[in-house]
């Protein structure tokens, strides 16, 4: 009933396939308006001279430079005025000996003139100019074609427009330019239990992630996104759409559905229908990505787990969109990482493992995310990927690895760890940080590792000493927390060993059974649908939900720093955010002294 | 008749000037598909659980994990399967004491197990199935709410919006999602002497550059840009369409003629029809910088000069766009790097120094481009700007700085330098490389600064000597030169010293008058045009000329690479690319043998 990959591609047999179904490279006009961030499909050359004459670079004094010989300061030479050159219009005035023009920025040099005395360096005097400098012939002109030439090249094919590019486009007069069109890329949507956003959810069914990020990663690299009507498991409907792509699309992705079981009709459809190319890749994840043509379109099929799916792009499909758009490659983003704390790795294929980026002094940190939960909070927490090889068992704290970022992610200006709440929300409000969930004693342990930049604990001095970090605590707060729910139920909803509420509530219920979920607005939502009888959360979660609360009492959270990150810029603007906060309902500050929480 | 500025102001307070006049952020709903890029004006909070219910993370058979206890690869357990769970739909299935449901990645978990065992690790047998695995509770199960709890904030207000944060949102079943409207930032086109590219250039005039360099630049760092038309120096003109940007928009930029003369109609428009805030500032260029309001709307005056319009853009301009998006600040680029050898300053302002960025081993080195030249070339060869103090007299060597990119600009992968031809243009073709046409000389002295990663070099050795490099000679090339017009005139068009065809020119015509262009291009032309009556220059340049051809003679030129950059990949690409190019017509290779050119 199930049939397993017989024969996996390789990585470097894969990334041969991607180049052979490559999309080839259109080229289309486009006004200049619209050229920004296009690449030129020819090269520009300037059909006129830039500048077309002359030109004076200064406001000033067209004047004949051997009359100036001599002068200076204390001893001017006193010139005739005999006229005024505006830019824009050809001269009339001629300068003979010992005459001048006044002359404006930009304005064409006057036949006799060959030098340009600036505006600063004269006194006006009625008919006359007093000059205080001695010129020497070309001072402040800029000749004819010495920009760029008639007929020279000003810009070369590939080249990619930026706002330098297009002003000197302007420049040599051009209007439209060739570019390569964005490759045009359909996304195609399966799987019966997918919804699209807006849509209500069934039971068992899900959200479509894979389409949207799919589709902005396309538009993030340079290709066209076509979304297309989700189809479900259908077979007929996904052969229809699939056709429909193929027939309008320069690339075809799909996402999920491509495992060879029974049930996976896009695997079906390719092999049945289109050419199936590959039967998986050794790699992991990314064991079930398909290659393939559909009425010779290329197609690629992605995993369904979301940053597998956006891994995978960036291994394989990335290069295929950049280079249809006329890329050269050089678009694509790697950053040099060295690993945080040391990331053991299981055998057998090549690994693509999403980390997170921190900077550390002028470096950056890559610290692994997801473990393959499926997670689609991975997503916002991971910058990009790093490729280890099948031979690969370890990954060494400090070794240098390059990561291959998700379109043009960049670490953020703050990296905390430990608790969350809501004054922690709060305060990160509109700041580009990034905040692990990760409980106090984990949280200690990335700050000690050099992961977090700041880490909020629920007990300072035992969390530190227990991990063995070195610490600043500099704010602490107290959060108001009490049971929604029955506090003398039997079954409890907790949060993970190592969060400071689950501390709490195991000292009041030490022999409760419990439920775990990930965040205290889960497992108050698991009292009020029932399927616990009680939970301790924060005064503000029990506040959102429609539950009873019944206080238990302040809860302590400190905001730990360690030295060598205290300077960091984000650090900074964290701290002195946390310094001039008021606590919202729920919390109160206790102090806002910092001691060294040391290690022994 | 002209105004001096009487007060400048500082940086400092033009910096607070830019704060007051940034448009005030307006929220707009978007369709996720159209969000990409955009900046978070809410906060998501998931209406749902994500997942929505406990899914299976595996293909395989959920089972009760305390009836697989005991069992592994000898010694598998035996179940019955009982039914089976597809994605997408609610089970019906319930799987009891001894027996296992098959089920997909993604399925519902059924009532009774809590456990999935995946395929690979059973053995399918007709109605029942072997598992070789022992299990815990949990296994291979992603909980209902563990990714978001519903009530949870999934994306807090601020947050830009990237593949993974659109992945995120699609998650949590957003189908819209408010963010910071860009802003209108409307783009006045001022100067007699201006002509929008596409049109007939009359004497005196120029091709309007900074209108479309500053409008791409508008939209590189998340502003809509409308451009008006342009309206010359027409006094009335101004006021109207001034009025009308100043209606339409939430900033109004104009570049050029900004200074206090009679005829820089924007100062006057803004002094007499709005508000001058500002009368320049301290800032070289940028002094005649311009702040102030029309109809109450933000207006700008940036400088002429297209490098300095964006530089003065970057420096002030960019932050009022970003904030007005959202962007807090982390999207604006900076890098650092070090000076590539030494920079001599005039004091007495800010200065902003236009760099090209070159990479060299993990930093990148930064080195001065423009010098006030005016020239649109230069927008293509600057990656960004350093600001240097008014106390500054220079940057020395090895100094650490900020560049403050243009955009998200990045250093090329090669960066050349010396001689430049049709050859090496072919070979630079699609490629990521920027050239700088320095001659042989300055091309050999920008090698040896670690400027440079190759140069190409007229007369290798003498050269290199002359110039103290240690540089190995990677390939050799002869290039065909002759006479354009008469090779007995009396005055000759040159390239400036330190060219190869230059030297050869003096070594021909050691007394001829001369006079100097920036291209071989340009000297050809000036002998079509009869401004002089010969030059030396390649057959390539000449046969795109109507100006007959004189044979002079193959000249020779090398390609040289220092041995700390031979291994960068650029350079590794280039050589590739050298090695195996077929010289186009007018050229031949001599050798493919590289030698060290030593400098004793």
């Amino acid at each position: 009933m199930r049939k397993e990959f017989r024969e996996l591609a390789s990585v470097e047999e894969a990334t041969e396939v991607t180049e052979e179904l490559t999309p080839e490279r259109r080229t289309e006009e486009v006004p200049l308006r619209q050229a920004r961030g296009r690449v030129l499909a020819e090269g520009v050359d300037s059909p006129v001279d830039v500048p077309g004459f002359d030109r004076s670079l200064m406001d000033g004094y067209a004047v004949r430079a051997e009359d100036t010989y001599g002068a200076d300061e204390a001893d001017p030479v006193t010139l005739t005025v005999v006229g005024t050159v505006s830019a824009g219009e050809p001269p009339e005035t001629v300068v003979r000996e010992r005459e001048a023009a006044e002359i404006a920025t930009g304005a064409p040099i006057p036949d006799g003139a060959d030098a340009v005395v600036p505006v600063e360096e004269t006194t006006a005097d009625g008919d006359v100019v007093h000059v205080r400098k001695a010129l020497a012939p070309s001072d402040s002109i800029m000749f004819a074609g010495s920009d760029v030439a008639a007929g020279e090249r000003a810009l070369r094919s590939g080249t990619e427009l930026s706002q330098r590019e297009i002003g000197l486009t302007a420049a040599v007069g051009r209007q439209k330019v060739s570019v390569y069109a964005r490759p045009r890329v359909g996304v195609v949507s399966t799987g019966d239990e997918l919804v699209r956003p807006g849509g209500r959810l069934k039971p068992g069914q899900i959200y479509d992630v894979n389409s949207f990020s799919v589709a902005a990663a396309v538009e993030e690299v340079g290709g066209e996104a076509v979304l297309y009507d989700h189809v479900g498991d259908d077979y007929d409907r996904m052969v229809s759409v699939m056709r429909e792509a193929a027939e309008e699309c320069d690339l075809v992705l799909s996402s999920g559905s491509t495992s060879a079981s029974d049930e996976d009709v896009v695997y079906r459809v390719i092999e049945e229908e289109g050419e199936l190319i590959t039967h998986g890749v050794a790699l992991k994840p990314g064991r079930p990505t398909v290659f393939g043509r559909v009425d010779g379109t290329a197609f690629v099929g992605l995993p369904g787990n979301p940053i597998s799916a956006l891994s995978v792009f960036r291994v394989f499909v990335e290069d295929m969109i950049r280079s249809s758009a006329g890329d050269g490659g050089d678009g694509r983003r790697t950053r040099q990482a060295k690993v945080a704390d040391e990331i053991r790795l299981d055998g057998g294929r090549t690994r693509l493992l999403p980390v997170g980026l921190v900077e550390e002094g002028g470096g950056v940190l890559a610290y692994s995310v997801d473990k393959g939960s499926g997670a689609t909070t991975s997503l916002t927490r991971a910058d990009g990927i790093v490729r280890a090889e099948a031979s690969t068992n370890y990954l060494d704290e400090g070794e240098a690895v390059d990561v291959e970022l998700f379109g043009d992610a960049s670490p953020p200006e703050l990296l905390g760890a430990g608790e969350r709440d809501g004054f922690l929300n709060g305060l990160l409000q509109g700041f580009d940080a990034r905040w692990l969930p990760a409980g106090s004693f984990d949280g200690a342990r990335l700050l000690r590792d050099g992961v977090a930049d700041v880490a909020a604990v629920g007990t300072a001095e035992n969390t530190a000493e227990a991990v063995g970090v070195d610490a600043a605590r500099v704010r602490g707060y107290e959060r108001q927390v009490g049971y929604v729910g029955d506090p003398g139920g039997e079954v409890f909803g907790v949060l993970p060993e190592g969060y400071a509420v689950r501390s709490r509530f195991g000292d009041e219920h030490p022999d409760a059974e419990v439920r775990v979920f990930r965040s205290e607005r889960g497992a108050a939502n698991a009292v009020e649908s029932g399927k616990v009888d009680g939970a301790l959360v924060g005064e503000d979660v029990a506040a959102e939900t429609e539950a009873g609360f019944e206080e238990s009492g302040w809860m302590h959270i400190d905001i730990l720093v360690t030295e060598d990150r205290r300077g960091k810029e984000g650090v900074v603007s964290f701290l002195d955010g946390l310094g001039g906060a008021t606590p919202p309902d729920g919390y109160r500050v206790t102090d806002d002294t910092g001691d060294w929480v040391t290690r022994d």
